[in-house]
């Protein structure tokens, strides 16, 4: 056997240990008994031990330094592999084992202080995963930036001062927007009580719709929505509040737009490197152009207008066009995840500064609170009436995630991209999503950029689906022209 | 660290991702979605071969030759590792790895054969199954017999002539006692239309009395029910019918009984060799004396027959007697599950030595149907309907489990001794059971037996809680005393 089949082979059963790995993470967060998470971390650190002297083998490191690609996607694995196994050989096992041990317990610790309201009990452990991180981002940056090695675990090729450039360019039209849309006349929120099982029947009939496939997925229930798993067993879960019946919808269509990208993407490169999304904020401009740009269209609303009407009888907006704005409401609000597609990015540049803090170490876990709430007021113009709503409501610092948030804004950013080229491609789209039918933009979505999987790296596979790089005009012109046109501005 | 301290830290470590694999099998066959079939035998395949390449690391053998036990604690752990490290050294890793692979998509090629009726359909992978575990028997057994190689990986220190032995000892007077009863007026059976969520209520409750911890494990549904887990992740699932309440409550205890012995083994024990039950017989006389011995009592059936009206309303039998007959009612039947105390083990006996002539290859897959429906109509007295109800009732074949039937006998020849001496200790018994109260005879069972788990092997686990070597006279006096008086024979 050649040393790229050889390598290949031993990638191969890596990937399916990882895939094993992360439906562990899928059961702890959705069907694990609760009593199981001491034994559960072990089980973890066990396994992610394995996975970690697998990715560090030096066999595979010799194998690395040999291997010739035969062709195109050849080439990108070795890509994948090349950067995974430098940025890997700088991390201890010890490290890497501890971190698989305490994740379990410090989200299960966050999850309780979030119920409790009581950030102080969660700071110990937030303290841990800051140390435990900033200690691996040191060890990968090898001299370099450790908050910059974490951002690119998550988004390769950029870097926290490209992106704070990109957040600065964004910035004043967004706020200005939000200004502007906040001095004018709030439309009428959707209102009642909405069955909790019409909820799920409709999430899930959306999810069909969307082409999410079932028959190699489910959804289940989780307080963080959440997808997981890549080729034939992508998951994802939702959440349901009787009152809104938007945030089990929309929180489908978003986990549906990372779980139809991973079940998108070529059967050939299955638990391959490849084989999964090309970074997470390409992952995120598929959940966000199914969940903002296709979800919250006028045309798609009017369509699930009649859907709610069909499912929950008649509703306190006045018709389609209510239901609409009611969808796309802009308030004042504590949520990242229930915040509007004008305030969203706000929320980011907020957590990006913080974490940045957080990880170079000028501000203190001991700080974080009382900073959260400053910035916050400062940002949104209300103060932070609980813990649940300011700096606990996220679970990502639980978990360790340092330098995920930037991701989302950069999904925004690449959805604004991809949605541009989706309308000059197909010109009736808004009659089809207007009929329900999401097979073109979902169609269009696959073929351009799902099924290369990572083959590319991530802003050449935004490049190549929309013919052009990467730039934030289009999300900013598409925000002004939608929010100017809803609220009259 | 000394030898022993080293074998146990990578133990601990390699129980840990057994966990992990036995987890994947509760995913598997309770919330996968049916299109992950073939990626997740890969994804098992490959913790196989992690687990297989320690459990035959070099390391680990010379370790185990260097180790010397503390305790008795120790010196258990040392015997579990030295004759798992034997046999495991004599099994080919890509025969384990093969047998992996194999293992899910045989098991969902015969729940489909299953639900078409179509045995043919399933013979090929029965074949594939039979030739690789025979291969695995021969193996183990290093020029000993297959069948008892592969019966010793789940009831050590015994032989199929053993088991025929004890078999050629209980069958007469199991066959005159079920002539006896068959030959008797059968009493009426529980009938009517019982809600599923009844069912599922009422079956979590008795879960609950009898001591499953739910903080701890969880109940799911599945075609045929299983337990899994050690430790802190202890799952059962159960079934439904819409028109047999027996069938979901009493598979429930049965599982109970399972799952309870593994959440009741000494926490200081967990993720080691001998924090599980001590052998597949000592395990099935834990279910069986929860299910029948206790859970079908007519002093328990009293009391389930209060909760019975209180969530279904009036029932079709006169009286709580009434009740206690239909729980006990003996019936010809096909189906080895729903078999009573008294047919049961003539079920496991045309198992036994059907699956020992298809592994020593007297028995050709081809010839199999009609040797089943041959033996079962001699047996039974009635001829099979449809495979559903003949040979492709059971999971076990199917996932390569040959010398596992043996040991439900074997439980239940235990749990008739364990039951006598539990009798002997608790003298109230009947007034607790009568009041649904479990709390001493659970606790007896706990302190006696399940605490211990693998500390001593199976006849000396039995033998230290009962006072006596296990033999068959108090199974088969309990049954005559208990069905002669309810048949008044």
């Amino acid at each position: 056997m050649n040393a790229f089949a050889e390598v290949m082979d031993f990638t191969r059963q890596t990937e399916a240990l990882a895939q094993v790995s992360g439906r562990l993470g899928w059961d702890q967060q959705t069907v694990m008994p609760r009593g199981a998470n001491a034994q559960r971390s072990e089980e973890m650190a066990a396994l992610e031990a394995v996975l970690h002297a697998r990715r560090t083998d030096p066999k595979l490191g010799d194998l690395l330094d040999a291997a010739e690609p035969p062709d195109e996607a050849g080439a990108a694995q070795l890509r994948e592999l090349r950067r995974g196994f430098a940025r890997n050989t700088r991390v201890p096992a010890r490290l890497a084992a501890e971190l698989a041990r305490i994740t379990p317990l410090s989200q299960t610790a966050w999850e309780e202080a979030r119920a409790a309201g009581d950030v102080a009990a969660f700071l110990p452990w937030l303290s841990q995963m800051i140390a435990l991180r900033r200690e691996e981002g040191e060890a990968i940056a090898d001299g370099g930036d450790p908050y910059d090695a974490l951002m690119a675990d998550y988004e390769p090729e950029t870097d926290a001062a490209s992106v704070a450039a990109i957040f600065d360019q964004m910035r004043p039209r967004l706020v200005a927007l939000r200004d502007a849309v906040l001095g004018a006349d709030t439309p009428p929120a959707l209102t009642g009580t909405f069955d909790r099982d019409g909820q799920l029947r409709l999430a899930r009939k959306l999810a069909e719709r969307f082409g999410y496939d079932m028959g190699r997925g489910r959804i289940d229930l989780a307080v963080h929505p959440f997808s997981s798993g890549s080729g034939d067993d992508v998951r994802i879960t939702t959440r349901v509040a009787e009152n809104d019946p938007f945030n089990c919808l929309y929180s489908t269509l978003h986990e549906v737009g990372h779980g139809a990208y991973e079940q998108g993407v070529d059967p050939a490169y299955r638990l391959t490197p490849i084989g999964r999304g090309a970074s997470m904020g390409v992952h995120e401009s598929q959940s966000r152009i199914y969940e903002n740009q296709l979800g919250r269209s006028r045309a798609f609303c009017h369509w699930l207008h009649g859907e709610m009407l069909a499912e929950f009888g008649p509703l306190n907006v006045a018709d389609a066009d209510g239901f609409y704005a009611a969808a796309n409401r802009v308030t004042r609000g504590y949520i990242r995840t229930e915040a509007d597609e004008v305030q969203y990015n706000l929320h980011i540049m907020l957590r990006f500064d913080l974490e940045r803090g957080l990880i170079d170490g000028k501000l203190r876990p001991d700080d974080l609170e009382e900073a959260w709430n400053t910035r916050f007021e400062a940002d949104f113009g209300i103060p932070v009436d609980r813990p649940a709503n300011g700096v606990l409501q996220d679970v990502h610092w639980s978990v360790g995630l340092f330098g995920y948030f930037p991701t989302y804004a950069l999904g925004n950013l690449y959805a604004g991209c991809l949605h541009q080229a989706l309308r000059a491609d197909i010109l009736d789209l808004d009659a089809q999503l207007g009929a329900g039918d999401l097979k073109a933009a979902t169609g269009w979505l696959r073929e351009k950029l799902q099924v290369h999987g990572a083959l590319r790296n991530p802003r050449d596979t935004i490049e190549a689906a929309c013919g052009a790089a990467p730039v934030a005009a289009p999300l900013l012109d598409y925000l002004d022209a939608k929010f100017g046109a809803l609220y009259r501005l």
